[in-house]
Formats: structure tokens, C-alpha cells, sequence
């Protein structure tokens, strides 16, 4: 049975104050649901995205067919994350461009579009502004929160927050902060866009131009940083362009690799906002909840109660099963119960997101355990 | 003793023929030389250079205390690569931007400065060029030939293009070909530099500008994979700039890693021109000895009759030591004399440009034979 999905947007008239001492006066988040919320309210699972995705999760809008959410494959009727069972929402962050408010909206305090004025938006403000979401819902206490790579942050930022309002939460493909190198590669992504010409400082919507050529830079650095180096040789390896022989040239497409690069350049260009991958890169550079314990994560997740599910990929070099492992070691030095899987998968980063049957079945399992729970 | 070095220069006016079937019809070599040629000219060391360096190899030049050579901790007198003993030159390649013939000079066939017209390049151009001038020094044959990276693929090729003229090769931090993820990075740089409005399709020169933008992109990317994931964490970490809080900023430097690789980019594009730079990862993306045989690496260097110096470096994940395990193989196969060590150093594909002991003593060692050799 196709899951049908709707967007709906809920605005919120009192102020949020941010992390960095700003606040966004009034603010829209859009959102979905799927499923219904259990009679004592206690089936509800939040979902929450990573760079470049939305709150469209699940499900096709109506008539769409290829409209799938970005993690159909998990979660739906009879899914891992099973939506005849869970009241499933997802949100789309404060700051990001596919609904809620964000820097190309009018900055109610000025009359003029935010650009590159909108504050800096972190993990901490988005689980605020997503608690805020799920008290207009009515929903007190999530049965669990979950996330893939920056998802995975917010969701174990949920745990640190709003202890109270998690059962429990699974982080998949995630880190308790970026590497330098992580970092380095954000910066790159952030500069070329910052240095487009077309960028005008961040106020580009007044000029009618998208800062495309940084855009285009910022998702093939990206998505380099996505793929593993395996998955890479096996699908595009030092293949030439079909049918074409070596050619001799430094500015055209010689090698399949090239193709696909700027295939996905070109298309994230044409519906990503700038200034809303500056923000999200920032967020992820920021997130680091053992900075206020002198870098000791054990006693930054202290805090935590929920009960967690920790999944890594062996081929993932952007966050790694070591990154994974350092929260499991964290939790476990805090004696919270917590199950870790690392999956043997070939695709980088990117499998968190594919169809891996280990990985979909390990999931289902341990929703399983919390619907026999939530029963009981 | 300080070394002097002293650019030369020499002109060739026959024309070079390429690969791609275009050729060069005049063009100057910039090369250097230290130590002194024996009476039977049997001791002279090739070192090739890779991306970003030049003919300026060791020493320094008169009253420029600053100016070592790219690879001054290898080269020099009672160094490894022993000038007393060893005849030793440097040459910058055919297309680079340091003396030698390149985009920014004028094409003698149009009277109008190359630019992006400049012919591409190939490793097998660059060595064929390279003999050339080893004609014209009176130099049969090389006692050795040495690189890293790009510079070990033409100590690699020189030993298949002209084997009677190599008695040892040393390819260090090197590999066969490109993987598709090594072609990425390439791709990005280029993209970065191509899509810079002030590139000009390559003839920026006549509009009095440089693609600067473009160029320091490259060089971020760049620098991220010349240095490992472990020597950024210990050398940066997630340090803000010192004396500074959290500013919440995301087009202002916050991480010392960002001042850092900004800093790399800046001072890159200042001296490094965009179309060398074009043209070189392009002669990295094309280098593949084992195409013309099925990909069969071992039937490709069964042509060479060297003696085999090879050195990869643990945490290189450019040049992985799995790329250089790859060439001491189809060696083997051949059953070529080959000394491999896969050197335990930190600092990822840099490393070759480091001074390590191990790997010093190593080369010293390998060339300690090589004069023993010579004496005999």
C-alpha cells in the first residue's frame, strides 16, 4: 500500500531564543506525519534530517509517483519503522529551504529578506524549535527519536536536552562532532560558495542570481565525501564517457566520474539555497555537546536515559565506526543500555540512507522490542 | 656546506611530438643542476617533479636563505641523494609555471599567448621531454630516477619509455593510475578553476586578471588530501583561532583549520597558474601505463629492467601503500629486483616531502649501493 504523504506547516508566534544569543521572533517549520497518534500518545517517533533533506520522509505526495521521501525505504507501512504502528513526524529544520523559515523568507524586524542576515542556527535550536513542534502536537514524550548523519546529532541532542521526552533514540552514521578534516571539507564547500560572484555577500535574492558555480563545487565536494572510495572505483572506476575514446582535454568530460560529479552539481545547484548550506555546515562544524565537559563525552552523555541504537558502515570514511564507537564507549561508561551494529556495507556514508537488508532488518528488530514495549 | 643552486635554461627547436597527436613546436626546458658529472657520465639522478614544484630541487639560490629546494632533506652534499657523489638534476615539466614552456608563453604559431590552447600533456610527454635534454647534456644513461607522487609516476615511466637508459627507479608515495576517487578531487579543482568568471576559457592573461577564486579552491581540496585525517586532528583539531570564542559566524573563520587551508589557498594563487594547473591533473588523471595492456599492470612493466626503489607512507590515503603494493607486485611477477617499504609516518601523503628518519636512512641506503654499484 502506497503511503500517501501531506505537507502541513504550523507557525509559531513567540520568539526562539538561539544558542548564539540571537532569536528568530516568529517562525514557520513545515512537517508530515504518518500514522496516527496512539490514544495515550506514546507512539510517536521523530525523525530528524541530515544536510540536505526535508521533512518529507516517507511516503509519495498524491499523483507523484517518484516523490518518495528521502527515507522511504525505512519507514511506512509494514517498514522497519512501521507507520501502522508509529505516529511517525518529520520536521524541516529552522534555517533550511524546503518549507520552514528560513534566509530566503522577509525578516520580520526589518522588512527585508534574511539572506545572509538569518542567525546561525545549531543542533540545540533545531531539537528547541522541534520540543516546541511536538508540544503543539501534544506529544510530551517521543517513544523515539531518530536521525542518519546530522540527523543522528539532533537525535542524540534530544537525549541531552529533553532527557524526560525520549524512550529512546537511534543514531545511525553519526559523530559526536566533525574531525578537522570534516571541517576542512565543509570550509572548501562554504568558500566557493562565499566567493561566487553571484553570491553578493549572501544577498543574492536581491540581485535575481543563485550563486550556482559555488553550489555546484560545494555538492561535488560533498558528494565525494558520501561515496567510498570501493563504491567509486566499482561503479564509475577510471571508466571514459560511453562510446569515447581518450580525447586530450583539460575542460570537458573525459571520465565517468566527471559525468556523475557535475550531473549531481548541476541538480543540487538548481533547488539548494546558499545560505541555507552555509548554516547547516556550521551546525555540523558546531555540534560538539563534550565541549562544555572539557572533551569528556562520557560525562556530556551523563545526562542521557534513553536507550539507544548505534549503527555505523565499515566503508563510511566521513564518519566512521570509530566516531560511532566513541559514543558507545561513552554510554556504556555511563552503564546505559545501548545496542551497536556496524554494518559490513560497500557504499560510504551514503548507505545509511540504501536498501541494505542487515541494516533495514537490524532496525526493524529493535522497533520491534519498543512496539512490545509501548504493548506491555 | 649550503648548496647553491643556479637556474638554467635550454632551448629546444625541435618540434616534440605528443601523445595526443598535437605537438610543441619550440619550447624551453628550466632545469637544474647539482654535483658533478663523472668521466664516464655515469652518475647523474633524474628527480621528477610532482603537481606544484620545479626544477628547483635542492640548495639555494645566492643571498635567498629561504629558498631550499622542494626537496632540500633529500638532496645535497652527505645527503641521502648525495651530491658529492651523484650528478643530480631537476626539470621543470613542459606546461608548468616555473621556466619552462607553458600556457602563459606566447605560441610561436599564433604569435598570441597559449593560454587554455596550450597542448595537454601527458607523464610520457614530460619524460620524453626529459630525455631530450639528457641528450643534450651528454647523459646516455641515468644512474637513477627518482620522484614521489606525480614525480614517481615519470621515474615509473621512464623506466618502461626508455629502460636502457635507467639503472634504478625510486617511486615513492606513488601509484599506478588515478583511482575514480583521486580523479574526483581532480575534477572539483578543475571545475573550481573553469567556472571562475574571471578564468576567461583559459585566456584570462589578456584580460590583466587572474583566476584566483578558482585556484584557491583547488588548493583547499587539494591540501585535505595531502595531509591525514591524524595529523590535522593533533596539528588542529577542532581549535577556534586563538584567543576567540564561538562567534557564530559562517562566512568568517572560526577553526584554525579554516584560517589554515585559507591561508594554503591565498598564498597558491598568488604564484601558480590556473591552465598548469589543469594541465597537470590531467596528466595525473590520464597516467595508466597498464591501458594499452587490458589493465594488466604486470604485462605493462614487464618492459622495465630497472632496479626498483618503491615507498609508501601508512597514513597516505591519496597514494594509498595498497597502490604501491600494486607496482611491487606486477614487479614481482616479473621477477624484477624491487625494495619495498611501507614507512609508519603520520602525516599522510605529505610525508614523501617530510623529514622522517626511517625513510631518510632507507634512501640512503638504496643510493649507498647504487655508488657502490658505480665504483665497481
Amino acid at each position: 500500500m502506497t503511503l500517501i504523504a501531506e505537507p502541513k506547516s504550523m507557525h509559531f508566534a513567540e520568539p526562539l531564543p538561539l544558542r548564539s544569543g540571537a532569536s528568530v521572533r516568529a517562525y514557520d517549520l513545515a512537517y508530515e506525519t504518518y500514522g496516527t497518534l496512539n490514544a495515550d500518545r506514546s507512539n510517536a517517533v521523530l525523525v530528524c534530517h541530515a544536510l540536505n533533506a526535508s521533512h518529507h520522509v516517507a511516503g509519495v505526495y498524491p499523483g507523484q509517483e517518484k516523490s518518495e521521501g528521502w527515507w522511504d525505504t525505512m519507514i511506512g507501512p509494514g517498514k522497519p519503522v512501521d507507520t501502522d504502528r508509529f505516529f511517525v513526524i518529520g520536521v524541516n529544520n529552522l534555517g533550511s529551504c524546503f518549507g520552514s523559515t528560513g534566509p530566503m523568507h522577509v525578516n520580520p524586524d526589518t522588512g527585508r529578506v534574511y539572506g545572509a542576515d538569518f542567525p546561525v542556527v545549531t543542533v540545540e535550536d533545531w531539537v528547541n524549535a522541534q520540543a516546541r513542534l511536538l508540544d503543539a502536537l501534544g506529544i510530551q514524550r517521543l517513544a523515539a527519536v531518530m536521525g542518519g548523519s546530522l540527523g543522528g546529532m539532533q537525535a542524540l541532542s534530544w537525549t541531552l536536552q529533553y532527557p524526560d521526552r525520549v524512550g529512546h533514540a537511534a543514531v545511525i552514521a553519526s559523530a559526536p562532532n566533525l574531525t578537522a578534516e570534516n571541517i576542512a571539507f565543509n570550509e572548501v564547500a562554504r568558500r566557493a560558495i562565499v566567493t561566487d560572484p553571484d553570491f553578493h555577500g549572501g544577498h543574492f535574492y536581491e540581485h535575481g542570481v543563485v550563486p550556482k558555480r559555488g553550489l555546484r563545487i560545494a555538492r561535488m565536494v560533498g558528494h565525494i565525501t558520501y561515496l567510498s572510495d570501493d563504491v567509486m572505483n566499482e561503479k564509475f572506476g577510471r571508466h571514459l564517457r560511453e562510446g569515447l575514446d581518450i580525447r586530450y582535454t583539460t575542460q570537458d568530460i573525459e571520465f565517468q566520474i566527471e559525468s556523475y560529479l557535475r550531473y549531481q552539481g548541476d541538480k543540487f545547484s538548481e533547488y539548494f539555497d546558499a545560505n541555507t548550506y552555509l548554516l547547516i555546515t556550521r551546525a555540523l562544524d558546531y555540534f560538539d555537546p563534550a565541549l562544555a565537559h572539557s572533551g569528556n563525552l562520557a560525562k556530556a552523555l551523563a545526562a542521557a536515559t534513553a536507550r539507544f541504537l548505534l549503527v555505523s558502515f565499515t566503508t563510511d570514511w566521513r564518519f566512521s565506526p570509530a566516531r560511532s564507537r566513541e559514543i558507545v564507549k561513552a554510554l556504556l561508561d555511563n552503564r546505559r543500555r545501548c545496542t551497536y551494529a556496524e554494518i559490513d556495507a560497500p557504499h560510504g556514508h551514503d548507505a545509511f540512507l540504501l536498501e541494505d537488508p542487515r541494516y533495514l532488518s537490524l532496525v526493524r528488530a529493535w522497533f520491534d522490542g519498543i512496539h512490545t514495549e509501548l504493548a506491555a
